[in-house]
């Protein structure tokens, strides 16, 4: 169930001394191939990381042997300087690797605007360089490393019938919204997939799995998703097969991230049916799982459906308040935008919110995972530079 | 300081039984001329709540009498049922009056969803008009009415020195957003003005005013703000100096907001400069001041500029992370999207905070009044249905 499953492939996890801890910051992911097509998708934030301007470049050949992932700083907001540590660490991969630094992605995470401690980022290369293995444990070191406020690590695989299967690893829990999470996910696969089938796969996975989880609305600077295909299987799959697959491993994934997000004491899904167009379905979907008064409301299991009513209502989408109908775990509350059932009725003592709303126009259809408003989420962001 | 600064206004504050705590909860603001011109701003929520569907409707005549105001419940997504309470309320106002219903606008606060005891708000009606008074302390007592989560009553007033008055009430702590709070506010003037001017005026007021203060990204089904002018004092005013006071009262009711947002610790202002026009900056602004991340930073004292400049980046607005400073309490943190100088040389002991954003492209700027993002906040929005 991680990096590893697949065949070809080999990871490690290593306490490089970035973090003040002491706990686990480095991790490496290499393809042993005999292929090498690999596929990224990168946040849309205009103030981009060091490591995404690198692994943006890089992986317009489509092609790559490893991935160097660090925990304990972002390598954001940090200039030149910055920029020479990422491209020192892929070159330090690269040398021990025999392949060259454009065959190296980088992933970096943690505080924006700090330097990362360059001597001991790659002296962690060289550590998780010695430590690689083609495990189940090594796949679970890696997934460790990358760690920041996560309180779990996060690994996820599919082993398809027809003898290749996906694997991955993710890291994130804060900073997550729009266009993916403040999350480094690795994806590997030994199907053999050339990388234009390999990054058409990937952004259909991201979009309906990673992008479609807002835990806070913020999008971050370093948010990184990276699928490598060693071919090692020998299997050429279906593609709408293959396109599932690493579907289903990606939201695996967000689950996991949605579950582990700070200060989360409510799992909450957004259900949004009838809308114009998908499009809006994800606007209204998001617009109430962003509102901080629905979160709150939620927090205390309170099921205050006119909040819902009033975050459809100021989202962009098209809305006919005639037709909207808000149902919380099951007990419709509004119909037509006027109070329906008895809010006494609804359950929320549970951790897991099912908010569904019917908006009545057309057939457009999308959920976004989110969570809570908690006194932890406060706690963990404003007592911490994270 | 009060709506009853002016000639011409009366005003009173009553305990209609509205509350089930008691407090005062119904206010009335009588225009006795010789002239009854208004205008009105209303929120952009698809979603309206009844009182804003009727006073909407007699606005466009350009003209009221009267302004009945509740706290105690939004009559929102109450359906025609709601309706009807609205409609008896103006009337029963109307009726005391002398004149008709479309003369009386109506503006609610509370909880969306639950209906009004239309019995009790016509009681409550007959008691302020038995009330009404043109002394301060009717200003202050209609004020004090209308407060939800309030803790202090909001008044303003600007005396012109050509002999004409401007004064406001408003209410509002939470649910503040976009374009205005939950926000209702009446405001009055003994200036000679028509409605065409008036809602030139207030519309350029409320521009810079209500719309820049955004606690949490909420936008309410009720948000109101009206303007009545009596002529009482026979003097027709310079338009720029009408406009400019007009703004000026607005701008401090929406100060007195933040003071005393929900949950408040620190009061926080946006300040965005060399935009590449006003909207960009305001975007930029107001998703710097929405971002939860950035909220709970100051909440926490964290000068966190990395946190904004994320936010910077993901905004919609035109940003060159080249050109882009960041700077707090007067401390530049961030050249060019790259650290500068030390956070813990910034002071963030007191309550106010300014966080200033260069863009440098262009001469846009604009300032978002917002708030941090505390325990309290969360207490609040969690523990009561409001």
């Amino acid at each position: 169930m991680s990096v590893t499953t697949p065949q070809g492939f080999r990871a490690a996890g290593v306490a490089a001394g970035i973090k003040a801890s002491g706990n686990p910051d480095l991790a490496l992911v290499v393809n042993d191939g005999p292929q090498h097509a690999a596929a990224g998708v990168f946040t849309r934030n205009k103030v981009k990381a060091a490591p995404v301007l690198w692994s943006e470049q890089v992986l317009t050949g489509g092609r790559l042997r490893a991935v160097v992932l660090n925990s304990g700083g972002a390598n954001a907001c940090t200039g030149p300087e910055g920029f020479q540590t990422t491209h020192a660490t892929a070159e330090k991969a690269a040398e021990l690797l025999g392949c060259g630094a454009v065959d190296v992605a980088v992933c970096s995470t943690g505080l924006i605007g700090a330097q990362l401690p360059r001597d001991t980022v790659l002296a962690g290369v060289s550590a998780a360089y010695d430590a690689l293995a083609a495990d189940a444990a090594a796949g679970l070191a890696a997934a460790t490393a990358i760690m920041t406020t996560d309180t779990v690590a996060k690994e996820a695989a599919h082993r398809d019938p027809a003898g290749w299967s996906v694997g991955g690893l993710t890291k994130g829990a804060g900073m997550i919204a729009p266009s993916m999470a403040t999350m480094l996910s690795v994806l590997t696969t030994d199907a053999v997939v050339d990388a234009p089938a390999l990054d058409a796969a990937l952004r259909a996975a991201v979009r309906v799995s990673f992008d479609r989880l807002d835990i806070d609305g913020s999008m971050s600077t370093n948010d990184t998703v990276i699928l490598l295909a060693s071919g090692a299987s020998g299997v050429v799959p279906d593609p709408d097969a293959f396109t599932a697959a690493v579907t289903e491993v990606c939201r695996d994934l967000a689950r996991q991230m949605q579950a582990d997000a700070e200060g989360v004491s409510k799992r909450i899904t957004v259900h949004v049916t009838g809308a114009a167009t998908e499009d809006d379905a994800v606007t209204v979907a998001r617009t109430v799982a962003r509102d901080s008064l629905v979160k709150t409301a939620l927090f205390g299991s309170d099921p205050n459906w006119g909040r819902v009513a009033a975050a459809v209502g100021y989202s962009d989408a098209a809305v006919d308040p005639a037709r909207l109908d808000v149902t919380i775990n099951g007990v419709l509350l509004c119909r037509g935008a006027v109070v329906a059932g008895d809010r006494n009725d609804v359950d929320l003592k549970g951790e897991d919110v099912l908010v569904e709303i019917a908006l009545g126009l057309g057939d457009g259809t999308a959920d976004i995972l989110t969570t809570d408003l908690s006194h932890a989420y406060v706690e963990e962001n404003s007592a911490y530079s994270s």
